[in-house]
């Protein structure tokens, strides 16, 4: 026996991760770290028992995964997750964010070392989480992807997959790119995922709105594909001054978003095949819709620097009380 | 037989009318000015066959008018009306505005001393009609009626009818109260019409819009009753924020409207019964809207002082998406 370090080879080197939310993103990216090796303990809510039962199946042009009942490490309480080197956050971005109180329950002895990540879309989500994650290194990751839950512990991923890859910092500064980072990296490479490491979290979020802020609201407020959107020119006017109040407000935190990355945005989504945004589908499905984590913090963040998006305060409004009908908070009345 | 002035007595002596689209509103008016003995042509469009037939019939807490097939001056083509001292236009404010061509038809030898009055909604009316108007006296009349067409040439009235009059001027300058002004108030009196007379008609066109800007289009974009929005402070907030651009847009036109015509106007919204908007209307029979009368002409009189009104720009690309679609102007797509 040496003093030196120990040294480990096979599966047990590899990363832990726990998976928060097991839906169209959180099983996706789980499966495919389960399959290449890592032991992945997935968080499931409504879903908990049919994935006990039947297992998690994510059908992908990348392969299909189907991790039976035996394989499958499936919990329906986050107290019972084991301590993890990983936990990556894929739950819904709501106000409060639900992954708040479960991240508690889970951060407890043992945890010290832990790295948090959240797969969450949209702006204020590192802010909203950090009370919980404490010291421990809080990562955020920008998902492109497009993926579906189409059935209970069932996923169906269409295509891309790219995850841009930032660090928080307290002030929210650019925190560079940092080992947390790279090692993650590592892992998600390995397992066939494509990575992106960027310097500047904020600023990384930021671009990502370009296309969730105006595709997303305004799929849901004129019940629109993007690609529709953009075949009238009085709706692309419309999505692109979205886009010029998301550079504004970038602008005001001090990030610089090019003209170009707007065009671009535009022109990919002109040939993309039509599918449907998220808060669309969860509009579609009365699910609650992510308006704070999409438009209503970019407002917010702007505003504390003396910056008004009165386009975005607009949609912001509208989508308010899309959400509080489909929510059931507002009164009926009967027309006369 | 004496040189003096001719004196004449009894229905001989009253102004004759014509009414330009013969619905909600011009049939209503048509109907009343009828039974105060005055000569009304009715110009039908689509309803011309069913009016020959079966008549028209007005119903309302006022009384119900049947004027039967007998008694009913109704037409169908603008070119068999004879001259009448007063046409009153009453079709949809579109763009174009479909009652010049008709006017055009309809203004020949004859007509040199008719008064056109528009009842038509909206901001830029008579400057779309003065052309075909020429010299003549051109009024305009702002509605504050609820009455519906529920079926072919059959109205219903459920409230209301005070008609605000105004005269237009070639500049937009407030003209005051006039003699045709005086006279058609007199004849609309003494048919049961409230009227108020306006000494600047571009005024009272644009604190009508303090309500029908905010409220017909959020009830199309919100497919909600004007009731609901005032149900939720961020609906609230964006009926409040149309309102202060409506206020904006009528100041760059040097106009003055105080804040408590914003203020009353809400208040008066919540004790109303819930009924749909006049836009709801057309938007759910897939009729077109009268969007550039109501928030696209503001938007330019506005713009053409130099003053931006974001937030009505907002809502009007959403309208022109919602209207593209309702006429099937838009290429249609299937999501993946």
């Amino acid at each position: 026996m040496t003093s030196g370090p120990e040294t480990t080879s096979g599966p047990e080197t590899k990363q832990s991760y726990a998976v928060v939310g097991a839906g169209a993103v959180g099983g996706f990216y789980g499966a495919r770290l389960t399959e290449a090796g890592h032991r992945v303990h997935f968080l499931f809510r409504g879903d908990f028992a049919h994935a006990k039962q039947e297992g998690l199946v994510v059908e992908s042009p990348l392969g299909d995964v189907h991790l039976g009942p035996g394989e499958l490490l499936a919990y329906g309480d986050p107290r019972d997750l084991p301590p993890c080197d990983v936990v990556l956050v894929a739950t819904k971005a709501l106000v409060p964010n639900p992954a708040a109180d479960l991240l508690a329950s889970m951060l407890g002895p043992g945890t010290e070392h832990t790295t948090v990540v959240t797969l969450q879309n949209g702006l204020g989500i590192e802010e909203a989480l950090a009370p919980v994650v404490g010291s421990r290194t809080l990562l955020g990751g920008l998902c492109f992807l497009c993926s579906n839950k189409i059935g209970p512990a069932h996923v169906r991923h269409l295509d891309y997959g790219l995850i841009s890859l930032g660090q928080h910092g307290p002030t929210g500064a650019a925190q560079g790119v940092t080992p947390p980072m790279e090692q993650l990296a590592a892992d998600l490479r390995g397992a066939g995922i494509p990575v992106a490491l960027e310097d500047d979290l904020v600023a990384a979020r930021w671009k990502k709105l370009i296309w969730n802020a105006p595709f997303n609201s305004l799929s849901v407020l004129l019940d629109a594909l993007p690609q529709e959107l953009l075949a009238l020119p009085e709706a692309r006017a419309l999505v692109a001054a979205v886009m010029a109040e998301v550079q504004a407000g970038a602008a005001a935190q001090g990030r610089h978003i090019p003209d170009a990355a707007a065009q671009t945005s535009m022109d990919l989504t002109r040939h993309m095949a039509p599918y449907r945004t998220s808060m669309k589908l969860d509009h579609d499905h009365r699910r609650p819709m992510e308006v704070e984590a999409i438009i209503g913090n970019p407002i917010r963040a702007a505003a504390a620097h003396g910056v008004d998006l009165p386009v975005m305060t607009t949609i912001y409004r509208q989508l308010c009380f899309v959400d509080a009908r489909n929510q059931g908070r507002l009164p009926t009345l009967d027309p006369a």
